[in-house]
């Protein structure tokens, strides 16, 4: 036989060939003497460092609508999210394994347009392909996991908020939920030239703010916001033990059009319950809050609410009354999105 | 709200409580500071070593069947077989990452069972649960990332093999095609008393013959075999552009109680075409050959053939006659099992 015939192999080869390094990311040798091709990928780690280690579902159907996203957006979205959690952590990038299964007949030009959306997402936020699995199969299956470094010590976990804590959030909220509303309301395929569309396609990860939050020591807790902040915000009160107030007024909401607001409450609900935005929520000690900048590289960081003791988050209103935040957010367990 | 009330935080604490440590693995810590429970996993290098990254698709009706497959077996199956190429490369396992897609009829009972055959292979094999991903899905979707690892410059790699090298085989090959088809024979779920059976359903990563074979320098190029002989041999002679001569007479196959061979070709073919045997295929140069030993920990080492520099795979039978080798192994785009 012809050595090396099989039609794996040669997807694997499209893949390889297709998010391969660029020149500048040659260096990247440095960390990762073997990619794609053997058994396994041998990653080089960074002396003094950890390695942060995260993997995302991106399921056709269940996180994305085949005839409603396109294909470069897919192969962004599914590294970027996964990116997400490696900025969540303060860490930088390094590499990525990706298991993809397809139809057979879409590993042509749908293959074409996800690899290049892939491809800039890998070299927009420095971190490389080292190896994956294919197979076939008639939905569209993505699993990404990502591999990324941090400074020993420095790792921002959810469990370091306090009592007294202030908490801050980047970005604005609701957005990328409003992005995907318009996004299925239209016809056509994605008009990427809408902000919010353009934060559900191409959303991205917050890597440098992290870094930067981290290295810096100010934040003491931090997470990434995927399934709003009604679902995540629970999820680090529960890992530091602390409650949080929340002061809606404060919250940098998704702006909407006049026309479209059928209830004056929307950019708030898209706020508190939208997800996919990959903002950053983190808390900071009264006495390094003054640390804190009105923006970083042009992303606004806003102070929402405040940590308490009392391990519940509670809405207060402009007249100080306060009620519970209700969870609604995105879990596939309770509900179909 | 009360904190934390979310079905899939729940189903997350049910998977981390069922594969938590045992009290032999507390060392663990040691290089997995941070498991389950934050937006990702932090693991801790060893000095020295390089890091080992592979991940593989387990997915329902490719790679097994609900109604044949015990729950307990997919649990074992889905981290053995990811395992297996961390023993391709000599390596030592570390922890894993576990992304699984459930209906959410399946999160009682049968979780329960693949819970139970993950804790198991999770414990024989010293690999622990790092962290994952789960979503709601109408078929079991399972992907498992691994880090192994393995001391600088001892990673064995496909590419390493010379002409005149001679070619190894670990086990006997075929027995887990053959018990597949026991299985798919049987009305009833898996008698997993029959060894041929039991080797589809718990398949055993060689790890400790993959690290004895990467520390004492014994093998110049190793793979293991998950499609089987016909398919991932041209992969290692492709890496190590050289060819081979595989002599069938010599090649262990499956022992095949003589009421079922409709042929006597059947085990030979079983053995070069059949998948899933999980075995180690490994090259070694002449001068090193008498470091071999018969068998290792009671698994046979049995030479099959020779690399050469023809850059093809051919099959020598006893009259010395040459047939090129026809590759008919396990590709998913190229048939369905």
């Amino acid at each position: 036989m012809k050595i090396d015939s099989s039609s794996e192999d040669s997807l694997l080869r499209k893949i390889a060939a297709s998010v391969r390094l660029s020149s500048k990311e040659a260096v990247s040798k440095t960390f990762l003497p073997l990619g794609i091709g053997d058994d396994a990928a041998v990653f080089r780690p960074l002396p003094g460092h950890e390695t942060v280690l995260t993997c995302d579902w991106f399921l056709e159907s269940t996180h994305f609508l085949r005839d409603k996203h396109p294909p470069d957006s897919v192969g962004w979205k599914c590294l970027a999210r996964a990116l997400s959690d490696v900025a969540a952590m303060g860490g930088m990038a390094r590499c990525f394994l990706l298991s993809l299964a397809l139809p057979a007949t879409l590993t042509g030009r749908w293959l074409d347009g996800f690899l290049g959306g892939l491809r800039r997402a890998s070299r927009e936020f420095h971190c490389i392909l080292a190896g994956g699995d294919t197979t076939r199969r008639d939905q569209i299956l993505i699993n990404v996991t990502v591999v990324g470094e941090v400074r020993k010590r420095l790792v921002l976990l959810r469990s370091g908020a306090r009592p007294g804590d202030l908490l801050y959030v980047s970005g604005q909220l609701g957005e990328a939920e409003w992005g995907l509303r318009l996004l299925k309301r239209g016809k056509a395929r994605a008009n990427s030239a809408n902000p919010s569309i353009r934060k559900h396609l191409y959303p991205e990860p917050r890597l440098a703010l992290g870094q930067w939050l981290a290295a810096k020591r100010v934040a003491s807790a931090m997470m990434d916001l995927s399934d709003g902040l009604s679902s995540d915000l629970p999820r680090l009160c529960a890992a530091s033990r602390v409650g949080a107030r929340l002061e809606p007024s404060r919250i940098p909401c998704v702006q909407i059009p006049a026309r479209f607001r059928s209830a004056p409450s929307v950019p708030l609900q898209l706020a508190l319950h939208g997800g996919d935005d990959y903002e950053l929520l983190f808390t900071v000690s009264p006495d390094r809050a003054r640390l804190v900048p009105r923006s970083f590289r042009g992303i606004p960081l806003t102070q929402i609410g405040i940590m308490t003791t009392e391990k519940q988050v509670v809405l207060v209103d402009e007249s100080s009354r306060e009620r519970p935040l209700p969870g609604r957010g995105w879990d596939p367990f309770r509900s179909r999105r």
